[in-house]
């Protein structure tokens, strides 16, 4: 007899579960430190309360039915049930907001794919603080607590979550075809984008500009092929790149006009964070100025959330290279 | 607009979060000291794995499906995952395995309400130590581990989830009539059960030994009603009640002879921890020596849970008396 578990979750042992908790309380007390004050939500939500935040954030969950036949949700990400928690518990709270978590969520690995995923999340999210200003504390907060948990090399990738779609309005294209390089930059693909940039017969900014990385160059040669296209982003992620520099995180950043999130609700900057000694993410966020007004009063926020097994084994591969 | 969660689940702000945390943290640090290894399983498992385990425990959950149509369910409990992750992990370990859990569970606040809810455990199972010598040290686990987290003045109801069983099929009761009265018992009602039993004109033990409660006495006159009847429970019952007496904890102690699971693989002693500033049970937990077996190698096991916020509750009420 065999006794599985589902496929894309695990059982964690003692050992690892111990350094799992380590990481997780080194994360959460650098959150508490700089004055984000930790919220629980519902593992479950109601799927049409979700959709209010984001329809693709509530499709990507694993879905269940109460007993009156209403279709529920394994969460699938924090920011929305957060939004709804701000929107209905702090709506009259003025100032800005620090909230974080640290809790489960469910997802798709790959859309599509059928293979469905739990992980372990901690995050932050800033909400009432616009731009540059907002977007710099929660990118500091983010390195800062990754420093506490004893990592020395990570870095952050840097873009903005409407560039994309601002170049390809510019330029009036279909919606098939927006949607089809849409879904290239999406996946990363960028051999695939500039293929069909180049068999559709559309400008090269297409895919030139997002395949642009690397330090603040990337932003001039950014401005020439774009002009004034865009010019609202440009300006912001420069600003930010510029204010994260004087804050000593120069070394850290990675300008990355390809980065998009799969998730609708970023108006702005987006990030990612990497660590040289693994090949994927720790974690990602960005800002997302439209989504608080759906749940209540329209307030800017930006937030960023940590894998924390992602975490644990960048960690875990910097001490052995020690 | 409003946007709700669903019921039986809740949202908790930064300053219960807090006091949660501490609890937790209390809870978690003294089982680790006492060298129980926390595990973390999956929030989801298949129900046809957890009905190994105990059919009612499978049925209590959320109910989802994959999407190969297989049945899943949120864990109700944490101790048939963690009977599952040792037959299929820990199995080839001899000598004791000690495990403590903390993380979500969800599970129908009463059978056939409808009404679900969401709620955090911190719990340890004690594997392969028999009889008086893993309930007692089970026992003085949770009662310190409360103390640890502030706790004065809780105790512990013991009972044993075999004992009404033995005297139901002594007594060779149908087993409609046997159903009906342990329903009775598992509602707790003593009342309602009485009146059963004298409507069927039924031996007066069926009522009068669940309804005996308080000191050693209760197992002096269990006895004298029961005779050779469950004698091995009785036995058991009065090695523990001593053993936890010697070790300091009499004044903490109150035997229940009425006092059963709903889950139906409780094999011995059973036991609630309470506090005399709430009036609900702060948690739970007994012998379970059929489980493991369903899983793998057959093995004693003994295990406890806490209702996280049950405790937080009491311990609040507690302060605030001082």
């Amino acid at each position: 007899m065999t006794f599985p578990i589902p496929p894309g979750t695990r059982d964690v042992l003692p050992d690892e579960m111990r350094e799992l908790h380590a990481v997780m309380d080194g994360l959460r007390a650098s959150l508490e430190q700089a004055g984000y004050g930790e919220v629980r939500t519902p593992t479950v939500e109601y799927e049409d309360v979700l959709r209010q935040g984001d329809a693709r954030a509530a499709g990507a969950g694993w879905r269940l039915f109460d007993e009156h036949g209403r279709l529920l949700v394994l969460r699938s990400d924090m920011t929305i049930p957060i939004a709804r928690l701000v929107g209905t518990r702090l709506g009259d709270q003025d100032g800005p907001l620090r909230l974080s978590y640290s809790g489960q969520a469910f997802r798709s690995v790959t859309r599509g794919s059928g293979q469905l995923t739990e992980f372990l999340q901690v995050g932050a999210e800033l909400i009432g603080v616009a731009g540059v200003e907002g977007d710099a504390e929660i990118v500091s907060l983010v390195i800062e607590a990754l420093s506490a948990c004893g990592l020395r090399r990570h870095s952050v990738g840097l873009g903005d979550g409407a560039l994309y779609r601002a170049l390809l309005a510019a330029f009036e294209l279909a919606d098939e075809d927006a949607d089809a390089l849409m879904a290239s930059l999406m996946h990363r693909d960028l051999v695939g984008l500039e293929q069909r940039v180049r068999a559709a017969g559309l400008p090269e900014a297409l895919y030139v500009v997002p395949g642009l990385r690397g330090g603040a160059g990337v932003l001039d040669r950014a401005e020439e092929l774009m002009g004034e296209v865009a010019a609202t982003a440009l300006i912001e992620l420069r600003g930010l790149h510029d204010e994260l520099s004087s804050r000593g995180f120069a070394d850290r950043l990675i300008l990355d006009l390809g980065l998009v999130h799969e998730l609708g609700y970023y108006t702005g900057a987006v990030f990612e964070l990497y660590d040289p000694a693994v090949g994927f993410a720790l974690g990602g966020g960005g800002r997302y100025d439209q989504l608080m007004g759906r749940f209540g009063k329209p307030r800017p926020a930006c937030g960023v959330a940590l894998n924390v097994q992602n975490v644990h084994i960048a960690q875990a591969a910097e001490e052995k290279m020690r």
